[in-house]
């Protein structure tokens, strides 16, 4: 028997306690699944972060720590958590992320808000062109990043991605490195944002690489809040280098009222829901690194806790 | 020397001509491509429903009439056009029209138009469902509807197919018939119409076919303009049995300024941009037809003049 301890909000419990009974005899473990564990017996913990455990010394025989979030920001600096630390890297999240992405760039390809709020008797028909005289950048290149570089692949569109971490995607125009950067902003019609927040990613989209972007872009960010400078973007956005931006991840969250960003003409806010983890392929992914940790085998989506993400 | 007439309005002149003298090029055709060649010397037309050209009369060794455009239903009732007559079936445009269609199907799954409206500082995350989770219907599994459906099942949506003959395509559910238009039908929560026009398909959206879609399902027609009862669609608008349509084409184009799809707060008019015939895969496709009437080999695209398609 396994001891596999829940660490989240109660509520999540509701959600995630019956995927994962399922998850886990699918994958022909037996596990004890509780809230409740004595520390010292746990051999695994389900977690998220904002979850009421936040000292992991107790936990002696934890063989792994498996993250129910994609984002592991606000624990890699917990110095008692020594164990192995997993992201959630959720082929459902995945999933949705490419659908939010892929959406909100044709929208953007299209053209669509100008149409829908063009409603006033004129005729103008000027087709959009084709996507593969559009020319986008994704910055990040994790598994998110790629996934949606190979849905808008489909349709044509140029697609130029960097990462910190020189990459080979298929059909990409991949570029790492400051002079990399420098070049994927300029050829970035549309900028998706899908970055890890790290202290080298912080303000990565500031003045500087707004100004680097051709008139008129757009930035769509279901990454991190932290990615851009606010008022940078705010500046840009008032002086037409930036035409629209399209944000679901901000600083703090919820967004406050009265942050200039819910009143900007050309902002759409929405409220972090490009993608989220759902329960019955993520319980798939904690079930399949219980069954690598019995099996001696190495963890997939292994957080690298110098690198950060 | 192959003598092809060139009928379509003096600015498509400008814009075909380099198009096809290079298609002609490429495919090893040796064409005089004019628009004064006297009519009985003329191999083929490379023709525009809306040129001067209407009576085919005097071109009596005219092999074929290569329509520029996708629709015939303006030019299947002339009675002097005897020759063999080709749709266009323009890449461009089918790449186009997966665009759109696309584009427009995502804005309705991810209710885009809700966040754009949402600028208010409510923070209320509900994320949408998976595209697996969402029932689509293409009324029309020609060529556009084949590529729509193409791009649509890869996202995971389920898609219902139905057309006038039995057709097989791979991940769709196929239906035909007036007990399988019902069927479809009752499984679009977002229906795509991409029918031609014919007797048969006139008003085929009415009151009738409304009440059987799901309550609050949504309509993009980038078809045909007749599909459509437009009185039944605006009553099935304001019961609030149809959440939303988006419409690029109409009975009478340019929609006349006082038509009541301009002001519905439910409707978003495009002015026909959905696909257009792009100059330079559209003059392949001529070039190609001519090469293969030379060969005495069958044409491409071949209108069937009892179907009117």
């Amino acid at each position: 028997m396994i001891n596999v301890q829940f660490a989240a909000l109660p509520e999540k419990w509701d959600k995630y306690r019956n995927a994962l009974h399922a998850a886990f005899e699918k994958f022909g473990l037996s596990v004890d699944l509780r809230q409740d564990h004595a520390p010292g017996d746990v051999g695994y913990v389900v977690y998220a972060p904002n979850s009421s455990l936040q000292d992991f010394t107790p936990y002696t025989r934890c063989k792994a720590v498996l993250n129910l979030w994609a984002g592991v920001e606000t624990i890699t600096g917990n110095a008692t958590l020594t164990q192995p630390l997993c992201r959630m890297v959720d082929p459902g999240l995945t999933q949705g992320m490419v659908e939010w992405v892929t959406g909100h760039v044709l929208r953007y390809h299209l053209d669509i808000d100008h149409w829908i709020a063009t409603q006033d008797g004129s005729w103008n028909p000027v087709c959009p062109p084709l996507a593969r005289e559009r020319n986008l950048t994704i910055l990040g290149l994790g598994a998110l990043g790629q996934a949606c570089a190979e849905s808008l692949l489909g349709f044509g569109f140029n697609v130029t991605g960097w990462s910190r971490r020189q990459k080979d995607v298929d059909g990409v125009t991949c570029l790492s490195g400051t002079d990399g950067l420098a070049q994927a902003l300029s050829a970035a019609e549309i900028l998706v944002l899908l970055l890890p927040d790290t202290a080298a990613t912080t303000n990565i989209i500031d003045a500087e690489a707004l100004a680097r972007m051709p008139k008129g872009a757009r930035i769509i960010n279901p990454g991190r809040g932290p990615l851009i400078d606010d008022a940078a973007l705010l500046a840009a956005l008032d002086q037409g280098q930036i035409e629209h931006a399209t944000l679901d991840v901000f600083r703090v969250e919820p967004l406050p009222k009265d942050n200039p960003y819910w009143v900007h003409p050309k902002v759409t806010v929405t409220p972090h829901i490009a993608a989220e983890t759902r329960e019955i392929t993520a319980a798939e992914v904690i079930a399949e690194n219980i069954r690598r940790g019995e099996a001696g085998e190495d963890f997939i989506n292994l957080v690298d806790r110098a690198a950060g993400y």
